[in-house]
Protein backbone atom coordinates (compact mmCIF):
# COMPACT_ATOMS: atom_id res chain seq x y z
CA UNK A 1 0.00 0.00 0.00
CA UNK A 2 1.28 3.71 -0.34
CA UNK A 3 2.43 5.47 2.64
CA UNK A 4 -0.89 7.34 4.19
CA UNK A 5 -0.38 11.00 4.79
CA UNK A 6 -2.69 13.78 5.96
CA UNK A 7 -2.08 17.76 5.45
CA UNK A 8 -3.51 20.83 7.01
CA UNK A 9 -4.61 22.16 3.84
CA UNK A 10 -2.68 26.07 3.98
CA UNK A 11 -4.46 29.95 3.61
CA UNK A 12 -8.02 29.04 3.98
CA UNK A 13 -9.13 32.19 5.53
CA UNK A 14 -12.25 32.91 7.83
CA UNK A 15 -15.78 31.36 6.35
CA UNK A 16 -18.85 33.83 5.04
CA UNK A 17 -21.93 32.73 3.72
CA UNK A 18 -22.07 32.31 0.35
CA UNK A 19 -18.23 31.54 0.57
CA UNK A 20 -17.19 29.00 -2.58
CA UNK A 21 -15.23 26.28 -0.40
CA UNK A 22 -14.22 24.60 -3.62
CA UNK A 23 -12.60 27.47 -4.65
CA UNK A 24 -10.63 27.68 -1.80
CA UNK A 25 -9.96 23.95 -1.94
CA UNK A 26 -8.56 24.35 -5.62
CA UNK A 27 -6.11 27.52 -4.70
CA UNK A 28 -4.66 26.03 -1.79
CA UNK A 29 -3.95 22.66 -3.61
CA UNK A 30 -2.25 24.60 -6.53
CA UNK A 31 -1.42 22.29 -9.57
CA UNK A 32 -0.99 19.18 -7.93
CA UNK A 33 -2.93 16.35 -9.15
CA UNK A 34 -5.68 15.72 -6.84
CA UNK A 35 -6.89 12.24 -8.87
CA UNK A 36 -7.03 9.50 -5.76
CA UNK A 37 -7.25 12.12 -3.11
CA UNK A 38 -9.40 13.05 -0.33
CA UNK A 39 -10.26 16.12 1.13
CA UNK A 40 -11.68 16.07 4.76
CA UNK A 41 -13.64 19.48 5.87
CA UNK A 42 -14.76 20.27 9.50
CA UNK A 43 -18.33 20.29 9.05
CA UNK A 44 -18.32 24.03 10.70
CA UNK A 45 -16.89 25.78 7.55
CA UNK A 46 -19.21 24.28 5.36
CA UNK A 47 -22.33 25.32 7.48
CA UNK A 48 -21.07 28.99 7.94
CA UNK A 49 -20.57 28.56 3.35
CA UNK A 50 -23.91 27.51 3.20
CA UNK A 51 -25.34 29.88 6.20
CA UNK A 52 -26.68 27.01 8.12
CA UNK A 53 -26.16 29.35 10.96
CA UNK A 54 -29.08 30.76 13.70
CA UNK A 55 -28.70 34.11 15.22
CA UNK A 56 -29.80 33.75 18.58
CA UNK A 57 -31.02 37.09 19.13
CA UNK A 58 -33.96 35.85 16.97
CA UNK A 59 -34.74 32.45 18.88
CA UNK A 60 -37.47 32.35 21.66
CA UNK A 61 -37.13 29.79 23.53
CA UNK A 62 -40.41 27.59 24.27
CA UNK A 63 -41.51 26.11 27.35
CA UNK A 64 -39.34 22.68 27.50
CA UNK A 65 -35.94 25.09 26.10
CA UNK A 66 -36.79 26.65 29.36
CA UNK A 67 -37.30 23.83 31.40
CA UNK A 68 -34.24 21.90 30.15
CA UNK A 69 -31.70 24.77 30.36
CA UNK A 70 -33.04 25.69 33.98
CA UNK A 71 -30.22 24.91 36.64
CA UNK A 72 -27.90 24.03 33.84
CA UNK A 73 -26.04 27.36 33.21
CA UNK A 74 -27.28 26.91 29.45
CA UNK A 75 -28.60 29.31 27.17
CA UNK A 76 -32.08 28.44 26.49
CA UNK A 77 -31.89 30.07 23.52
CA UNK A 78 -29.04 27.56 22.10
CA UNK A 79 -31.26 24.80 23.78
CA UNK A 80 -34.31 26.05 21.57
CA UNK A 81 -32.45 25.45 18.02
CA UNK A 82 -30.92 21.91 19.25
CA UNK A 83 -34.47 21.18 20.04
CA UNK A 84 -35.59 22.31 16.64
CA UNK A 85 -32.52 20.15 15.26
CA UNK A 86 -34.01 17.33 16.76
CA UNK A 87 -35.83 14.70 14.99
CA UNK A 88 -36.29 13.13 18.98
CA UNK A 89 -34.43 13.76 21.71
CA UNK A 90 -33.00 10.59 23.26
CA UNK A 91 -31.46 11.78 26.77
CA UNK A 92 -31.19 14.83 29.19
CA UNK A 93 -28.78 14.44 31.64
CA UNK A 94 -26.74 16.47 33.55
CA UNK A 95 -26.50 19.27 30.91
CA UNK A 96 -26.10 16.94 28.07
CA UNK A 97 -28.36 16.24 25.77
CA UNK A 98 -28.67 13.48 23.07
CA UNK A 99 -30.46 13.61 20.70
CA UNK A 100 -31.16 11.97 17.09
CA UNK A 101 -30.98 14.71 14.04
CA UNK A 102 -33.02 15.19 11.00
CA UNK A 103 -30.39 13.64 9.24
CA UNK A 104 -30.52 10.20 11.57
CA UNK A 105 -27.21 11.15 13.43
CA UNK A 106 -27.24 10.29 17.23
CA UNK A 107 -24.84 12.91 18.68
CA UNK A 108 -25.04 15.91 21.66
CA UNK A 109 -26.40 18.71 21.11
CA UNK A 110 -27.97 17.72 17.86
CA UNK A 111 -24.33 18.99 16.55
CA UNK A 112 -24.62 22.37 16.96
CA UNK A 113 -22.01 24.36 17.55
CA UNK A 114 -21.82 27.54 19.90
CA UNK A 115 -19.83 30.78 18.09
CA UNK A 116 -18.93 34.41 18.80
CA UNK A 117 -17.40 35.53 15.80
CA UNK A 118 -17.78 38.94 14.76
CA UNK A 119 -18.90 39.60 18.15
CA UNK A 120 -22.88 37.92 17.44
CA UNK A 121 -24.15 35.10 18.85
CA UNK A 122 -24.63 32.00 16.34
CA UNK A 123 -25.77 28.79 16.25
CA UNK A 124 -23.83 26.78 13.80
CA UNK A 125 -25.96 23.84 12.70
CA UNK A 126 -25.33 21.11 10.64
CA UNK A 127 -25.30 21.20 6.74
CA UNK A 128 -28.86 20.56 5.96
CA UNK A 129 -27.89 17.85 3.76
CA UNK A 130 -24.02 16.99 4.27
CA UNK A 131 -24.02 13.95 1.37
CA UNK A 132 -25.42 16.85 -0.65
CA UNK A 133 -22.32 19.40 0.33
CA UNK A 134 -20.16 16.95 -0.37
CA UNK A 135 -20.98 16.22 -3.78
CA UNK A 136 -21.55 19.85 -4.48
CA UNK A 137 -17.82 20.71 -3.58
CA UNK A 138 -16.21 17.58 -4.86
CA UNK A 139 -18.59 18.58 -8.20
CA UNK A 140 -16.87 22.45 -8.01
CA UNK A 141 -13.22 20.69 -7.64
CA UNK A 142 -13.91 19.33 -10.87
CA UNK A 143 -15.01 22.16 -12.51
CA UNK A 144 -11.95 23.77 -11.40
CA UNK A 145 -9.35 20.97 -11.93
CA UNK A 146 -8.28 18.85 -14.80
CA UNK A 147 -9.50 14.74 -14.61
CA UNK A 148 -10.96 13.24 -11.48
CA UNK A 149 -11.64 15.59 -8.81
CA UNK A 150 -10.98 14.28 -5.21
CA UNK A 151 -13.08 12.83 -2.89
CA UNK A 152 -15.09 14.73 -0.54
CA UNK A 153 -15.16 13.95 3.40
CA UNK A 154 -17.10 16.32 5.65
CA UNK A 155 -16.57 15.35 9.59
CA UNK A 156 -18.04 16.17 13.00
CA UNK A 157 -16.30 15.29 16.45
CA UNK A 158 -19.02 12.57 17.80
CA UNK A 159 -19.02 11.43 22.06
CA UNK A 160 -19.53 7.38 21.76
CA UNK A 161 -21.00 4.93 24.03
CA UNK A 162 -18.76 3.78 26.88
CA UNK A 163 -15.91 5.78 26.08
CA UNK A 164 -14.36 9.01 27.66
CA UNK A 165 -13.75 11.43 24.81
CA UNK A 166 -14.64 12.48 21.10
CA UNK A 167 -13.65 11.48 17.84
CA UNK A 168 -14.30 13.10 14.78
CA UNK A 169 -16.71 10.48 11.98
CA UNK A 170 -17.96 10.93 8.68
CA UNK A 171 -21.36 13.35 8.17
CA UNK A 172 -21.10 13.95 4.31
CA UNK A 173 -19.04 12.04 1.74
CA UNK A 174 -19.09 12.30 -2.00
CA UNK A 175 -16.28 9.77 -4.25
CA UNK A 176 -15.40 7.09 -1.53
CA UNK A 177 -16.83 4.05 -0.24
CA UNK A 178 -18.37 4.86 3.42
CA UNK A 179 -17.57 0.97 4.24
CA UNK A 180 -14.99 -1.37 3.32
CA UNK A 181 -16.70 -5.28 2.70
CA UNK A 182 -14.58 -7.84 3.90
CA UNK A 183 -17.36 -10.37 5.01
CA UNK A 184 -16.91 -13.81 3.71
CA UNK A 185 -13.43 -13.17 1.87
CA UNK A 186 -10.24 -14.45 3.36
CA UNK A 187 -6.53 -13.37 4.10
CA UNK A 188 -3.03 -14.05 2.91
CA UNK A 189 -3.65 -17.35 4.73
CA UNK A 190 -6.97 -18.45 3.29
CA UNK A 191 -8.12 -17.36 6.64
CA UNK A 192 -11.59 -15.80 6.87
CA UNK A 193 -11.40 -12.32 8.25
CA UNK A 194 -13.00 -11.26 11.51
CA UNK A 195 -13.42 -7.53 11.72
CA UNK A 196 -14.99 -7.33 7.92
CA UNK A 197 -16.72 -4.24 7.72
CA UNK A 198 -14.36 -1.51 8.20
CA UNK A 199 -15.82 1.90 8.47
CA UNK A 200 -13.10 3.64 6.69
CA UNK A 201 -14.89 6.93 6.12
CA UNK A 202 -14.88 7.31 10.18
CA UNK A 203 -11.64 6.24 10.40
CA UNK A 204 -10.42 8.76 8.14
CA UNK A 205 -12.46 11.50 9.87
CA UNK A 206 -10.19 10.68 13.10
CA UNK A 207 -7.31 11.00 11.83
CA UNK A 208 -8.21 13.77 10.05
CA UNK A 209 -8.65 15.54 13.23
CA UNK A 210 -5.30 14.41 14.49
CA UNK A 211 -3.72 16.37 11.80
CA UNK A 212 -4.91 19.80 12.79
CA UNK A 213 -3.85 21.99 15.67
CA UNK A 214 -7.10 22.79 17.42
CA UNK A 215 -5.78 26.63 18.20
CA UNK A 216 -5.18 27.77 14.14
CA UNK A 217 -7.29 27.38 11.31
CA UNK A 218 -6.86 24.79 9.87
CA UNK A 219 -10.23 23.07 8.56
CA UNK A 220 -9.20 21.42 6.05
CA UNK A 221 -6.93 18.31 5.44
CA UNK A 222 -5.77 16.15 1.99
CA UNK A 223 -5.63 13.07 3.01
CA UNK A 224 -3.10 10.66 1.03
CA UNK A 225 -2.99 7.09 0.51
CA UNK A 226 -6.76 5.90 0.35
CA UNK A 227 -6.94 6.19 -3.63
CA UNK A 228 -7.85 2.41 -3.27
CA UNK A 229 -11.37 3.23 -2.06
CA UNK A 230 -11.97 6.25 -4.35
CA UNK A 231 -14.47 6.60 -6.81
CA UNK A 232 -15.42 7.72 -10.04
CA UNK A 233 -19.23 8.13 -8.92
CA UNK A 234 -20.42 10.10 -5.81
CA UNK A 235 -21.83 7.00 -4.66
CA UNK A 236 -24.73 6.56 -1.54
CA UNK A 237 -22.24 9.32 0.60
CA UNK A 238 -21.64 8.79 4.76
CA UNK A 239 -25.46 8.05 4.77
CA UNK A 240 -24.66 4.16 4.36
CA UNK A 241 -22.68 4.67 7.73
CA UNK A 242 -25.60 4.95 10.03
CA UNK A 243 -27.76 2.25 11.29
CA UNK A 244 -31.58 2.04 11.33
CA UNK A 245 -32.69 2.54 15.13
CA UNK A 246 -33.89 -1.07 15.57
CA UNK A 247 -31.43 -2.40 14.60
CA UNK A 248 -28.65 -0.88 16.96
CA UNK A 249 -26.87 -3.45 19.09
CA UNK A 250 -24.64 -0.95 21.05
CA UNK A 251 -26.79 1.98 22.06
CA UNK B 1 2.51 20.95 13.00
CA UNK B 2 4.50 17.89 11.64
CA UNK B 3 2.80 15.79 8.39
CA UNK B 4 0.88 12.95 9.80
CA UNK B 5 1.79 9.49 8.12
CA UNK B 6 1.06 5.92 9.13
CA UNK B 7 3.62 3.41 7.40
CA UNK B 8 2.91 -0.54 8.06
CA UNK B 9 6.41 -2.24 9.16
CA UNK B 10 7.79 -4.87 6.98
CA UNK B 11 8.94 -8.39 7.52
CA UNK B 12 6.55 -8.68 10.51
CA UNK B 13 6.98 -12.76 10.80
CA UNK B 14 3.94 -15.09 11.76
CA UNK B 15 3.82 -15.05 15.64
CA UNK B 16 4.23 -17.79 17.86
CA UNK B 17 3.70 -17.97 21.77
CA UNK B 18 7.03 -16.22 23.36
CA UNK B 19 7.75 -14.16 20.57
CA UNK B 20 9.74 -11.13 21.42
CA UNK B 21 7.77 -8.25 19.98
CA UNK B 22 9.89 -5.53 21.22
CA UNK B 23 12.81 -7.28 18.71
CA UNK B 24 10.83 -7.39 15.99
CA UNK B 25 9.81 -3.78 16.02
CA UNK B 26 13.04 -2.34 16.34
CA UNK B 27 14.70 -5.06 13.92
CA UNK B 28 12.02 -3.39 11.44
CA UNK B 29 12.80 -0.03 12.44
CA UNK B 30 16.61 -0.54 11.71
CA UNK B 31 18.81 2.23 12.38
CA UNK B 32 16.00 5.49 12.19
CA UNK B 33 15.23 7.48 15.66
CA UNK B 34 12.32 6.46 17.41
CA UNK B 35 12.10 9.78 19.52
CA UNK B 36 8.43 10.49 18.88
CA UNK B 37 7.29 7.71 17.20
CA UNK B 38 3.99 5.53 17.98
CA UNK B 39 4.00 2.22 17.35
CA UNK B 40 0.21 0.60 16.70
CA UNK B 41 0.14 -2.74 16.88
CA UNK B 42 -3.29 -5.18 16.31
CA UNK B 43 -3.73 -6.95 19.21
CA UNK B 44 -4.29 -10.27 18.06
CA UNK B 45 -0.25 -10.68 17.66
CA UNK B 46 0.39 -9.11 21.08
CA UNK B 47 -2.38 -12.16 22.56
CA UNK B 48 -0.34 -14.59 19.76
CA UNK B 49 3.03 -13.48 21.84
CA UNK B 50 1.49 -14.00 25.28
CA UNK B 51 -0.61 -17.15 24.56
CA UNK B 52 -3.42 -15.65 25.46
CA UNK B 53 -5.59 -18.13 23.30
CA UNK B 54 -7.42 -20.92 23.57
CA UNK B 55 -7.48 -24.29 22.40
CA UNK B 56 -11.65 -25.39 21.56
CA UNK B 57 -10.50 -28.85 21.60
CA UNK B 58 -9.93 -28.02 25.77
CA UNK B 59 -13.53 -26.22 26.19
CA UNK B 60 -16.56 -27.89 27.46
CA UNK B 61 -19.73 -25.84 26.75
CA UNK B 62 -22.21 -24.64 29.22
CA UNK B 63 -25.96 -24.95 29.20
CA UNK B 64 -25.87 -21.11 28.51
CA UNK B 65 -23.39 -21.43 25.85
CA UNK B 66 -25.29 -24.17 24.07
CA UNK B 67 -28.57 -22.08 24.26
CA UNK B 68 -26.97 -19.43 23.15
CA UNK B 69 -25.29 -21.10 20.46
CA UNK B 70 -28.71 -22.98 19.46
CA UNK B 71 -30.00 -22.38 16.31
CA UNK B 72 -27.14 -19.59 15.52
CA UNK B 73 -24.59 -21.23 13.71
CA UNK B 74 -21.86 -20.68 16.01
CA UNK B 75 -19.40 -23.37 17.91
CA UNK B 76 -20.76 -23.64 21.87
CA UNK B 77 -17.35 -23.70 22.93
CA UNK B 78 -16.50 -20.60 20.95
CA UNK B 79 -19.54 -18.97 23.04
CA UNK B 80 -18.68 -20.39 25.69
CA UNK B 81 -14.85 -18.54 25.69
CA UNK B 82 -16.83 -15.30 25.42
CA UNK B 83 -18.93 -15.84 28.44
CA UNK B 84 -15.50 -16.65 30.25
CA UNK B 85 -14.23 -13.46 29.13
CA UNK B 86 -17.12 -11.64 29.88
CA UNK B 87 -17.68 -9.44 33.31
CA UNK B 88 -21.45 -9.08 31.86
CA UNK B 89 -23.04 -9.65 29.34
CA UNK B 90 -25.23 -6.66 27.71
CA UNK B 91 -27.17 -7.99 25.21
CA UNK B 92 -27.46 -11.22 23.12
CA UNK B 93 -29.33 -10.58 19.91
CA UNK B 94 -29.56 -12.09 16.60
CA UNK B 95 -26.40 -14.35 16.60
CA UNK B 96 -24.14 -11.31 17.93
CA UNK B 97 -23.08 -11.04 21.56
CA UNK B 98 -22.26 -7.58 23.15
CA UNK B 99 -20.32 -8.00 26.74
CA UNK B 100 -18.19 -5.71 29.34
CA UNK B 101 -14.84 -7.68 29.05
CA UNK B 102 -12.84 -8.01 32.50
CA UNK B 103 -10.97 -5.01 31.45
CA UNK B 104 -14.27 -2.77 31.43
CA UNK B 105 -14.41 -2.72 27.46
CA UNK B 106 -17.84 -3.09 25.84
CA UNK B 107 -17.45 -4.86 22.57
CA UNK B 108 -18.82 -7.90 20.30
CA UNK B 109 -17.94 -11.25 21.70
CA UNK B 110 -15.72 -9.95 24.69
CA UNK B 111 -12.89 -9.13 21.79
CA UNK B 112 -12.51 -12.98 21.05
CA UNK B 113 -10.97 -13.90 17.53
CA UNK B 114 -11.41 -17.11 15.38
CA UNK B 115 -8.49 -18.71 14.25
CA UNK B 116 -7.58 -22.09 12.44
CA UNK B 117 -3.74 -20.99 12.34
CA UNK B 118 -1.60 -24.14 11.92
CA UNK B 119 -4.85 -26.33 11.35
CA UNK B 120 -5.97 -26.29 15.28
CA UNK B 121 -8.93 -23.96 16.02
CA UNK B 122 -8.05 -21.10 18.21
CA UNK B 123 -9.39 -18.70 20.21
CA UNK B 124 -7.70 -15.30 20.38
CA UNK B 125 -7.94 -13.35 23.45
CA UNK B 126 -7.56 -10.02 24.21
CA UNK B 127 -4.48 -9.62 26.16
CA UNK B 128 -5.15 -9.78 29.95
CA UNK B 129 -3.87 -6.35 30.42
CA UNK B 130 -3.86 -4.28 27.39
CA UNK B 131 -2.19 -1.60 28.82
CA UNK B 132 0.67 -3.82 30.99
CA UNK B 133 1.08 -5.74 27.51
CA UNK B 134 1.79 -1.51 25.98
CA UNK B 135 4.44 -0.94 28.70
CA UNK B 136 6.68 -4.21 28.42
CA UNK B 137 6.32 -3.76 24.97
CA UNK B 138 7.88 -0.08 25.09
CA UNK B 139 10.45 -1.13 27.97
CA UNK B 140 11.80 -3.94 25.24
CA UNK B 141 12.05 -1.15 22.49
CA UNK B 142 13.62 1.35 24.87
CA UNK B 143 16.50 -1.40 26.32
CA UNK B 144 16.67 -1.69 22.73
CA UNK B 145 17.19 1.46 21.11
CA UNK B 146 19.17 4.31 22.10
CA UNK B 147 16.80 7.51 24.13
CA UNK B 148 13.76 8.00 24.20
CA UNK B 149 11.11 4.50 22.86
CA UNK B 150 8.25 5.24 20.70
CA UNK B 151 5.03 5.14 21.95
CA UNK B 152 3.13 1.97 22.02
CA UNK B 153 -0.31 1.57 21.04
CA UNK B 154 -2.01 -1.58 21.01
CA UNK B 155 -5.66 -1.78 19.23
CA UNK B 156 -9.26 -4.00 18.34
CA UNK B 157 -11.77 -3.32 15.59
CA UNK B 158 -15.16 -2.27 17.84
CA UNK B 159 -18.36 -1.75 16.66
CA UNK B 160 -20.48 1.72 17.76
CA UNK B 161 -23.76 2.58 18.41
CA UNK B 162 -25.91 3.69 15.96
CA UNK B 163 -23.58 3.59 12.76
CA UNK B 164 -22.75 0.55 10.68
CA UNK B 165 -19.31 -1.05 10.59
CA UNK B 166 -16.03 -1.33 12.92
CA UNK B 167 -13.59 0.84 13.53
CA UNK B 168 -10.32 0.15 15.55
CA UNK B 169 -10.06 1.78 19.10
CA UNK B 170 -7.19 2.17 21.67
CA UNK B 171 -7.58 -0.85 24.20
CA UNK B 172 -3.55 -0.82 25.31
CA UNK B 173 -1.19 2.65 25.54
CA UNK B 174 2.14 3.36 26.92
CA UNK B 175 4.21 6.77 26.54
CA UNK B 176 1.42 8.82 25.25
CA UNK B 177 -1.43 10.38 26.05
CA UNK B 178 -5.07 9.31 25.74
CA UNK B 179 -6.91 12.19 25.36
CA UNK B 180 -6.13 15.90 24.59
CA UNK B 181 -8.23 18.10 26.69
CA UNK B 182 -8.90 21.46 25.37
CA UNK B 183 -11.75 21.77 27.64
CA UNK B 184 -11.82 25.58 28.51
CA UNK B 185 -9.18 26.58 26.40
CA UNK B 186 -9.78 29.26 23.67
CA UNK B 187 -8.89 28.94 20.02
CA UNK B 188 -6.56 31.25 18.15
CA UNK B 189 -9.27 34.01 17.94
CA UNK B 190 -9.77 33.62 21.97
CA UNK B 191 -13.63 31.87 21.38
CA UNK B 192 -13.78 28.99 23.96
CA UNK B 193 -13.79 25.55 21.83
CA UNK B 194 -16.53 23.06 21.24
CA UNK B 195 -15.21 20.12 20.65
CA UNK B 196 -12.83 19.67 23.58
CA UNK B 197 -11.86 16.60 24.65
CA UNK B 198 -10.65 14.98 22.01
CA UNK B 199 -9.61 10.86 21.94
CA UNK B 200 -6.55 11.23 20.33
CA UNK B 201 -5.16 7.54 20.78
CA UNK B 202 -8.71 6.13 19.44
CA UNK B 203 -8.26 8.25 16.24
CA UNK B 204 -4.60 7.53 15.92
CA UNK B 205 -5.82 3.52 16.68
CA UNK B 206 -8.79 4.00 13.56
CA UNK B 207 -5.81 5.18 11.12
CA UNK B 208 -3.51 2.78 11.62
CA UNK B 209 -5.67 0.35 10.31
CA UNK B 210 -6.34 2.19 7.45
CA UNK B 211 -2.92 1.92 6.91
CA UNK B 212 -2.97 -2.12 6.48
CA UNK B 213 -4.21 -4.29 3.40
CA UNK B 214 -6.15 -6.33 5.42
CA UNK B 215 -4.95 -9.56 3.31
CA UNK B 216 -1.44 -9.16 4.19
CA UNK B 217 -0.09 -9.53 7.19
CA UNK B 218 1.14 -5.95 8.47
CA UNK B 219 -0.35 -5.99 11.68
CA UNK B 220 1.75 -3.39 12.86
CA UNK B 221 2.15 0.35 11.89
CA UNK B 222 4.55 3.44 12.36
CA UNK B 223 2.92 7.08 12.66
CA UNK B 224 4.97 10.06 12.98
CA UNK B 225 3.29 13.03 13.41
CA UNK B 226 1.82 12.88 17.09
CA UNK B 227 5.29 13.71 18.87
CA UNK B 228 3.45 16.03 20.72
CA UNK B 229 1.39 13.72 22.85
CA UNK B 230 4.20 11.07 23.46
CA UNK B 231 5.60 11.78 26.70
CA UNK B 232 8.43 10.46 28.51
CA UNK B 233 6.49 8.87 31.61
CA UNK B 234 4.50 5.35 30.48
CA UNK B 235 1.06 7.05 31.58
CA UNK B 236 -2.23 5.87 32.51
CA UNK B 237 -2.67 4.05 29.53
CA UNK B 238 -5.98 3.41 27.33
CA UNK B 239 -7.73 2.57 31.09
CA UNK B 240 -8.35 6.52 30.64
CA UNK B 241 -11.09 5.87 28.24
CA UNK B 242 -12.84 4.61 29.75
CA UNK B 243 -16.55 5.86 30.44
CA UNK B 244 -18.02 4.36 33.80
CA UNK B 245 -20.94 2.46 33.25
CA UNK B 246 -23.45 4.63 34.90
CA UNK B 247 -21.73 7.77 33.70
CA UNK B 248 -22.65 6.80 29.99
CA UNK B 249 -24.57 8.80 27.96
CA UNK B 250 -24.72 6.98 24.45
CA UNK B 251 -24.84 3.62 25.73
Amino acid sequence: LPALSFRPLAGIPEIRPGDDLAAMIAASLGDASTAGLLIAIAHTVVSKAEGATVDLTTVSPGAQAIELAAGQDKDPRMIQVVLDESAELIRAERGVLISRTRHGFVCANAGVDASNAGGSDLAILLPRDPDASARRIRGGLAALGHGLPPAVLITDSFGRAWRHGQVDVAIGLAGMDALDDWRGRTDAEGMELKATWLAIADAAAAAADLARSKDSREPIVAIEGLERFVTAQDGPGAAALLRPLQEDLFG
